[in-house]
């Protein structure tokens, strides 16, 4: 692997007390790797600087970009941790499968990232509920124009600390006009053009006056998917149920762990749809305790209004309980504060 | 405008009487423009060359980018001609609302374009059939990283030589698993996402000796859309029937020339959904006259076989009337050889 140091860090612009905009300060340096001729190059790792790229690069034209998100974090001895960096892996290799791009293999990957966060490692806070968040992403890039795969692609790694910014609870609007995927898309994965389709139908939510949306399914606009950033987790009379991975949902990372996390806490939990009436009963009902969604960057993010057919459902303004228990239960673990029986911190230093 | 001519043409570079392979020359101009503060600067035309993108370019990343696919015709005495531009225009603008991007103004896009092609026109080929193929396109440019539309776009228009290439028929699959589009969806708009996101299914089609893929819906799976880069036409029984233009089918340039000429040349003509069983039926009886795709690239590109359910359908193998009519009809306007009577012509010179 080549590595060339900047000379000078970036890293005294930040303000660490202040609140840091998400995305907005990057790390010292960047990993790339460029495929061509049927095989992935030397990584390399560069100040972090612009590109050239040409205007007939692909992914303008044709859109093959994936991508992952993953965070580094700090405990008390300063050791850094990835959390279930091989859950990211594997799933930034379906994306590349299901856009027709080459695979990542595991050495550049991991070496890659590993290299990178130990030159950039005064770059991952220390403080509870900070972290540096990884953006892997993969683009195709040299024509011919042609609609049809590229035969070039980058990979690229790039950091930006984000603090623990407190996650307001949600206005969440449900989406029965527009759809975000379906059955044999490409929902289920991480590509950059599921997230350009969904934000015309959120501008209009949030217009509306509310943050978010959540999404229905396109066949019949009658079952509840997932919030296109976050996947959702109803919990109902004391049993949590959240949407199955299948080709319409992503399979979050978060959204696996808390899953796992209530099983070995004896906390109900159901992988199956949940329909717009149903939900629509139960909250008439006053039966739905907590709804949050789940990600990355949020780790865990509380409801406080759901919006169905223009009829807005206040949920219980108490303490989120199981919200903030698996929030607090993550955060352990990703800070070395807690046992990890599940093997998911991955350490780097 | 801001215009940079080139020192040197690179168009001696071309060899006209050989076949041009799509999209690998390029026009020695460039037309770009730059969104930034919520306008659009003075549009610049340089020589051709390479851009410089950070990392956090946001069409990277959530896939904001859009295109048309143009073409311009030369006559006999060199005038120079587009082929229905304002509805390429309009289109760009209802792609751009969908992903929640800013419009072009009508004068940017033609006084660009105008430019770039009287001062590229050496590119425009004289012979019937050829042409310049013309492809504007919009980004999403700088960051912050958030999920959330950019502030910042490019609009860019390059230029490449094409061809009369013989449009071989084609064997084509009837795809029943992967999906395109889905009510509520962007399979209606030129979004960069669709086309990734159809180029595994097609490689499998490919895989298994199919030149294309048809799609149909998402919901059943049983009702037939579009060919992904062409609309496709079925002649059965003396009337053509095409899906009609909602918001899972792109509604083709080429696709509404075929319908207006099929409507003044007393062709009976359906807009409406046709089912994989009902063209199953009148393929067995063998009442199916012609099926052909529609594209800006290919004009009229007819189907030699249909595979439906793994049995193939071969198809009349006699001169494909209705197919050579729409496809000469249409270049004869091009070219300026017929008269126009829809106006569908644009003099540039």
């Amino acid at each position: 692997m080549h590595i060339d140091k900047c000379k000078i860090s970036s890293i005294d612009k930040i303000n660490w007390e202040r609140d840091i905009p998400f995305g907005k300060y990057f790390s010292d340096h960047i990993l790339y790797c460029e495929y061509k001729n049927d095989n992935w190059n030397e990584p390399i790792i560069k100040p972090f600087s612009h590109f050239s790229f040409s205007p007939i690069t692909l992914v303008f034209h044709y859109g093959q970009a994936i991508f992952e998100g993953m965070k580094a974090f700090k405990d008390k001895e300063k050791h850094v941790f990835l959390f279930r960096p091989l859950e990211n892996f594997h799933r930034l290799n379906i994306s590349a499968k299901r856009l027709e791009m080459p695979t990542i293999p595991y050495n550049i990957f991991f070496e890659g990232l590993i290299n990178l966060l130990k030159l950039d490692k005064n770059w991952i806070p220390m403080k509870y509920g900070y972290s540096l968040y990884i953006r892997p992403f993969v683009i195709a890039t040299d024509g011919p124009l042609s609609a049809k795969p590229s035969s070039n692609y980058m990979f690229l790694v790039i950091c930006t600390p984000v603090n623990n910014y407190y996650s307001r609870p949600l206005k969440v609007k449900i989406e029965q006009k527009y759809s975000r995927s379906s059955n044999g898309g490409i929902g289920f994965i991480k590509a950059a053009g599921n997230y350009a389709a969904s934000f015309f139908p959120t501008q209009k939510a949030k217009e509306e006056g509310y943050d978010q949306i959540l999404w229905t399914d396109s066949a019949t606009h009658s079952i509840i998917e997932e919030s296109g950033t976050m996947n959702v987790f109803f919990y109902i009379k004391n049993c949590l149920i959240t949407a199955p991975a299948d080709d319409k949902i992503l399979n979050g990372i978060t959204r696996q762990s808390i899953i796992d996390i209530a099983k070995i806490n004896n906390i109900k939990v159901e992988e199956r749809y949940l329909t717009v009436e149903e939900l629509k009963y139960y909250l008439k009902k006053q039966l739905v305790n907590e709804i949050f969604g789940s990600g990355t960057a949020v780790i865990i993010n509380p409801f406080k209004l759901i919006s169905i057919q223009n009829m807005n459902y206040i949920l219980p303004s108490k303490k989120k309980i199981i919200s903030y228990f698996f929030k607090k239960y993550i955060l352990d673990i990703q800070h070395n504060v807690s046992n990890d029986p599940y093997n998911w911190r991955f350490q780097i230093t």
